[in-house]
């Protein structure tokens, strides 16, 4: 019987549901689960939920494997990493929760806690679009716009932990009110949130669209990813303008971050980019290149769609695992079994 | 009779005036001469400007030194460090020169380059208003908005070398067209030469100022530092106003660079900072406090004015110097040596 390699588990946990994997030291996913968070159980119930995912994701690697090594939850809000504490999340309406503590009670297995985004970033940077850069920006585009940021192969955090918060970088001074309070956000411009926005506004105004009809038909209230996809299939003149302003937004967004940071490569990623693919991308590329400073040699700045999709916070919290329980730094071994 | 200690030299070359400095070990300038470049008289004859102004600064110190152990250029517009070419600096009318071989043939001594921004962010982080922080951008404001970028205490230079570029941050979609030709950038809309271009519309159109005659009492044909605040003195409505929406969008670009990098520290520098102090500085402070995301530690991001004024550039190019010739780290001995 062969020897399980070691692996580690990563938890991308959201506010509607959580994504569970175990990664082993070649960066290999061995299994993977979804699973409903329902934070409105409680914080307590959550853990539950995590723990009973967990083990029914050793189940699934089977040959008697009984317990994780190492688990790294990537979770949404402010984290206290040092102490395991999820500071503030207001998705999951948690405030000062000892999330490493209680999970690794439950588990029997060391626990450690980083920021959702950012383990979406290390995901894409050790195992998916933006291998190989030693210095990247992801930028996630779903209900907000999250970020981090990859400065000499390492996840970048900053002073105070915070540092990646692009979608609250200032496109449009003036602009319309952000979720955070302020304006100018590109949030406020660019997300599925701000889009619906648009949308809304329009229709209350008398423009005419398919978008409500589509939305009923799928028996959705709001206007999620596949909304908009299939608004575009069927050539709603008022989804495309929205998407083309948010399109714009963020290729500023893009130009602005390479400006100031220069990385080899951006990774966009989030429903609506796994969806409409090439077709989100191309022009959020265009005018970010447009707008770089350096012309002449712009195409040395890759502009790239996550390749690993609804997976890359929970991997890149494995890869977070890896490194903060063992020492291990992935990207050199994935790197080595990549080519 | 003393030994005189070791020192470097280094140049800030502007496109107007250059500054050359003598700096210690210690971090301490032990002589310093400002010249006007006089770019038009062809870059070969910069260079023995640069040579001539070395030796007198040799002859300043004294006790017979011959001979520079080794110098820093910050040059403006686009480096190749590697080969210390200056690529492209349209301030000075340059293209593809090999400054770094034809001065160090001048003065017998070797000589290294790099940005005069990324020298002047350098001098603030190691002699400076950034000192002890670990991570830190400057942004100078003058006739175009510069910056650089300090991450884990390190000058930062992106993939391309061209990281910090603060001044063609996106701030406003669709603003006036920036000298870059692109629309949008912060520099566009917060520069002296923003400032210059709105006090001009706003003549054209029949508003009433003291600027026109401030300029031509004081011989001035561009709208400099001194000429604001000779206006600001005079209360010129028409100053004010242009000022506060710089400080505006000044404000909103350390806002978008703080939630993107959570540094430790921003260091706002140039003329118009070391004229009018506090009081360039406060509004800028209050618009960026109010955009950071998380507010409640914000004050733990310093926001504060350069201390070096126009020594900084030179003083980071001779700090650069000690790195590269004689693997040198002043921030260390600089801060032992600093309570």
């Amino acid at each position: 019987m062969a020897k399980i390699d070691e692996f580690m588990i990563g938890v991308d946990l959201g506010g509607t549901s959580m994504m569970v994997v175990a990664l082993d030291s070649k960066g290999k996913i061995l299994a993977d689960r979804a699973r409903s968070t329902k934070p409105e159980l409680g914080a307590d119930k959550v853990m539950e939920r995590i723990a009973d995912t967990v083990e029914k994701l050793l189940f699934d690697i089977g040959k008697g494997v009984r317990k994780a090594e190492g688990v790294c939850v990537g979770a949404p809000g402010v984290i206290d990493r040092e102490n395991g504490l999820v500071v503030r999340a207001p998705n999951l309406n948690w405030t000062e929760y000892p999330l490493a503590k209680k999970l690794s009670q439950l588990l029997h297995s060391p626990v450690v806690l980083d920021n959702d985004v950012n383990a979406g970033a290390v995901g894409e940077h050790v195992l998916g679009a933006g291998r190989g850069a030693r210095n990247m920006v992801a930028i996630f585009v779903g209900t907000g716009i999250g970020g981090g940021v990859i400065i000499n192969d390492e996840l970048y955090y900053g002073g105070r932990g915070s540092a990646g918060e692009v979608g609250h970088m200032k496109i449009l001074a003036d602009g319309p009110v952000c979720g955070c309070g302020r304006r100018g956000c590109v949030e406020a411009l660019a997300s599925r949130t701000a889009m619906e926005r648009d949308v809304e506004s329009a229709l209350k105004a008398g423009r005419e669209s398919a978008i409500p009809e589509i939305m009923k038909r799928d028996n959705r209230d709001r206007m999620t990813s596949s909304v908009i996809q299939e608004a575009l299939q069927s050539r709603d003149a008022l989804m495309e303008e929205v998407l083309r302003r948010a399109q714009l937004y963020l290729g500023l967004l893009v130009a602005s971050v390479v400006n100031l940071l220069d990385p080899q490569c951006v990774v966009i990623g989030g429903g609506i980019v796994e969806r409409l693919k090439e077709d989100f991308l191309r022009p959020v590329q265009m005018t970010a290149y447009e707008h770089f400073l350096r012309v002449k040699d712009s195409n040395r700045v890759k502009i790239v769609a996550s390749e690993l999709g609804d997976h890359a916070g929970a991997a890149g919290a494995a890869v977070l695992a890896w490194r903060a329980l063992k020492g291990m730094d992935l990207r050199k071994s994935s790197m080595t079994n990549d080519k």
